[in-house]
């Protein structure tokens, strides 16, 4: 259940990672980069997937109960809520929920986005569940960003399908590479129309409605793995923002302020434990891509109906 | 909540279809084409879906209680189960608990098949769900075929998203029209891309297994509206079979052996009434694109947890 990498125990802070389902691994791995020294937790509550079609109160629930499965039971010091649509329903729940600091995606994002962007416009990629949300559309207005919001829900199930083109992150071993190189040039090419197709509508409708956006925050955890063919497609001089990265950065000052001196010390290892509700073999499947490394044994957990 | 077609009462059999979504809209469809004058009530588990990553047990659960809905307050007489998981794992779940005949979407596909091919190896493509399950290869094993299973996670969203390239019904309403020649020709090109690579992948499995395979079965609701696309791209004489289609044609045998003579009589209407657990916008909105005319008003229907 845990992939120890290094000797020694750890004594970093233990942070709690949550999402609907594998896809805020992507969130955990900025983490990790950020703050190897650190204890991680990751639960993804697959047996209930999509949050999406699900009412407010509802997600709220599922939502808690994980926070709390992570707190309770996994003794998270942080929580990082690496789902989008739990970000933008539950985050008052599950602060009010949890004795922890808890950090969700969306603001992070709109934050980043505007210390990118001059002209004050931006265009914001997400799944259908999030753009209806309008989340995003709010905190970006919140820091003085007007932003444009198109779903694209066929992005997450080409990168499910690993058609993900170009390697996103480093290949830090042999298996991930083999995964990875396992995508050959005809199914890149279909993600990359699909994109193109995509961006074009995003942007017609942009100048449709006088807009200029110079920046573009790629709104689902699933994104960043498409980060590369992202980059390649947007207009010259446009800035991508990656939200998971942009939460990694927001949780690791929050985390440094609260926890001064404790990080960096001497010879201590990351700690990772996954966990998920339902389909662990999929999860252990594709979440390597996601994370970057190997997730290890997956952890099964019943949080109930 | 009814869709009624001319204006006198209805006196046909009742007949229930149930899938975890609405593509088995598309096996409604079929079944209205061969059974104008009867009644039907459609309802899709919306709330609960996706199906396939839950366990036997969950997901007999939920298909015991949309069947039970169907009998027990639409006076259903006959039930159709237009979804391939429930098919393939709860099939007598519903059978016990109910006391009408049903059908589901399997065993129709397999025997049609077996009438279509002559060389006896068969392709079939369904969702990951259903491939798993090994459904189609028992049922097809069990009227002597060899069948070759290919899961196409892509196509279901790709349907979905409305690139689903030419019309594949008739436009029966204006609406109908507007909606299917919004897919302009990039986006048909990806899915017809997409389409051919899954199938390149899996003729050559076939060929590396010795196979011969001169048919192809639908083993996804959805996958009727790809129907055109298909066509095209398959090997010269190679035959598809409609999973969908095949269950109706059971179905209506079914019913017409058990129901003789209560067909055909005068000025009866089609009656439809769609019911769903969640997202009931999402239901109306793609749902006349599987049904083939507008689904009218769907009810929202709470099955519990």
């Amino acid at each position: 259940m845990s992939v120890a990498q290094g000797s020694s125990h750890s004594a970093g802070p233990t942070i709690g990672v949550f999402d609907s389902g594998f896809g805020g691994l992507t969130v955990l791995r900025a983490l990790v980069a950020r703050l190897p020294h650190a204890q991680y937790a990751f639960i993804g509550d697959t047996a209930r997937l999509p949050y999406g079609s699900k009412s407010r109160r509802t997600i709220a629930r599922y939502a808690v109960e994980s926070a709390q499965f992570l707190v309770g039971e996994q003794g998270a010091e942080f929580l990082v809520i690496a789902c989008n649509t739990a970000s933008a329903l539950a985050l008052d729940a599950i602060q009010e929920a949890v004795p922890v600091p808890v950090l969700g995606v969306i603001e992070p994002g709109a934050a980043t986005a505007r210390a990118a962007s001059h002209s004050s416009d931006v265009l914001v990629i997400a799944t259908d569940a999030t753009v209806q949300s309008h989340a995003y559309a709010a905190a970006c207005k919140a820091v003085g960003l007007r932003a444009l919001e198109k779903s694209c829900p066929l992005l997450v199930p080409l990168v499910e399908e690993g058609w993900t083109g170009p390697r996103a992150f480093p290949a830090a071993v042999p298996d991930f590479t083999a995964v990875e190189t396992a995508s050959a040039a005809p199914q890149e090419a279909v993600t990359d129309q699909v994109f193109r197709i995509y961006l074009d509508e995003l942007l017609r409708a942009a100048t449709d409605q006088g807009m200029k956006p110079d920046t573009l925050v790629l709104g689902c955890t699933h994104y960043p793995l498409l980060r590369p063919l992202i980059e390649r497609a947007v207009p010259a001089g446009m800035r991508v923002i990656d939200s998971a990265e942009a939460a990694a950065e927001a949780a690791v000052r929050l985390i440094n302020h609260r926890a001064q001196g404790a990080t960096d010390e001497g010879e201590r290892t990351t700690a990772i434990k996954c966990f998920a509700t339902d389909s662990v073999e999929k999860f252990e499947r594709l979440g390597s891509r996601f994370l970057g490394q190997p997730v290890g044994h997956v952890g099964l957990v019943d949080l109930g109906g």
